[in-house]
């Protein structure tokens, strides 16, 4: 996460037009590991829980807080933050392979990346709450009808389409790009600081309390029936 | 309408984890009858209009203020109330014999169960405003692909896939569910309430004005040729 | 935009029910040339930049502020302000000859008509900025399934389909027309102002710099090779 964040840092910094995001290999990428998260909240669970919710927060505000377009092209399957912060990003391209999931409830996590706010903005509560409850995985087409990715490209040119598509956008000048972006994007701005916030700090919570590591490990213990 | 209150309050305090809303028979929900409405005004139009408008404000405000997940399971048509009050559901599924219809205007009257809000938010405003002004009818899936609706299902097989489906939810914790929905629903409450207010407002002044009441008179009698 | 201007005010002042907004011939509304833009900001930069974008305002505020229904049947290509202007209008139906696009950002301009707000609203953030900053082109069916439009027809009957259902609309009551529309768009009147004004006045700023004008001027010269 923190790589992530200095990247964007970087980004901010040069003198690009906009920003891509993608992936090498088959996977987008795939949340935060619940192995992971076990083993560090197992160590010592008030100071872990602080720094992991806390590094979450700041990825996600560099996020909201990034002044040029991201384009994020979405190679394969997104999971989790991967998924979630999809919204924060500005246009989303997927591949035919793609696909999308949130399984927060099933992981025993309440939602991160803003998607309790953006999901139902863009999806609707239904399908939102179907995502965040159920883990409800959408294909490609079924994000794209539904507003999470606007386009989507077979597989075998997908790397073709998005550079001539971001090719153009670079003969965009550079005030228009930002300053539209922040006119799609000030008006939500403190919003989605606000919710990025109570997020985290219910993560924190859930992290910190017995009873919500317990649910944690016995996901960890029963996923081999659940799935 | 009160029983429907009396059921929340019922579900909000026993150690469920959700609540599950469908229907017996092939009818969802009809809404509010208006020969019911006009029986009632036409008794004592100031202290019904009153009263009307009250029971639809705290039924409403049951649903706004329920903490548990709602998933509703549309077996058959949803109309008025029954399909406006849907989006202050978690999750949403139909069969394939459902169709969702808000003739509000058509009945002379103004939007209700804070459709005026939330389906300019899901279905954008065209669609909503198409629903809410001319009675536009939605299938099922025209239902689904616009947002109202999250998934379909086939009608002999509805319940089976609603059940599946909502055991998996009760696998998940009850904190990890409830602090979810606020997360998702915490941040649009109070406009909630204040949109509920609004409508019920209005529907008590139509029902009290001698011009709204002959309206809704004259629609009784021209339903013949209005259908 | 004056002359509309005042079309909307004469609708307002008198005894019509509803407004309905339609083109003769083949295009529904083109937007800003941007040949008569240069033109006019070659003379008095500073003047001229003032005098547009203030009229752009009062246009787009002439939407907002108008109580009565707006329907738009678009019989055919819908560019910049005459795509923007959409979701300010209440029911919007569409000739399938109908197409969108706002390709702002190519042209060198930043959003205006409240689209900044409307689009990702209703198209969900990715589409709505494909469409902003990359003129992405929409369909009548693409806008139809992303909800700009409510509905499409055939162009040989698509006026007998728009004044069917308008005249259906005006059998309903005026007041619960007029009263159902300020419950849907009251709470997001002051949004829409201030989105406007902020809109507005960035168009001001570019028109009013020298970067600005010169990657107008640049459009125009380019054209031939971009599009």
């Amino acid at each position: 996460m923190k790589e992530v964040c200095r990247a964007l840092g970087n980004a901010a910094a040069d003198d690009s037009k906009l920003l891509l995001l993608s992936s090498v290999g088959t996977v987008f990428c795939s949340g935060l590991e619940p192995s992971y998260l076990i083993g560090r909240l197992s160590t010592d669970r008030r100071k872990e829980s602080t720094r992991i919710a806390d590094a979450v927060r700041d990825l996600v505000l560099a996020f909201i807080h990034f002044k040029k377009p991201i384009v994020v092209a979405v190679n394969g399957p997104a999971l989790g933050l991967g998924a979630s912060i999809l919204p924060l990003c500005d246009v989303v391209w997927a591949s035919e392979k793609a696909w999308f999931q949130t399984p927060c409830a099933a992981l025993r996590l309440t939602p991160s990346g803003c998607s309790s706010y953006t999901f139902p903005q863009i999806l609707g509560v239904a399908l939102a709450n179907e995502m965040l409850f159920c883990g409800r995985k959408l294909t490609a087409q079924e994000a794209c009808s539904r507003g999470l990715v606007s386009q989507v490209f077979w597989p075998a040119t997908f790397n073709q389409e998005v550079m001539i598509r971001v090719r153009e956008m670079t003969l965009c000048s550079s005030v228009v790009l930002e300053e539209s972006k922040y006119l799609v994007r000030g008006m939500v701005m403190s919003v989605l600081e606000e919710v990025n916030d109570k997020e985290c700090q219910m993560l924190k919570q859930l992290w910190c309390s017995t009873k919500g590591l317990e649910a944690l490990f016995s996901y960890m213990q029963n996923k081999g029936y659940e799935n």
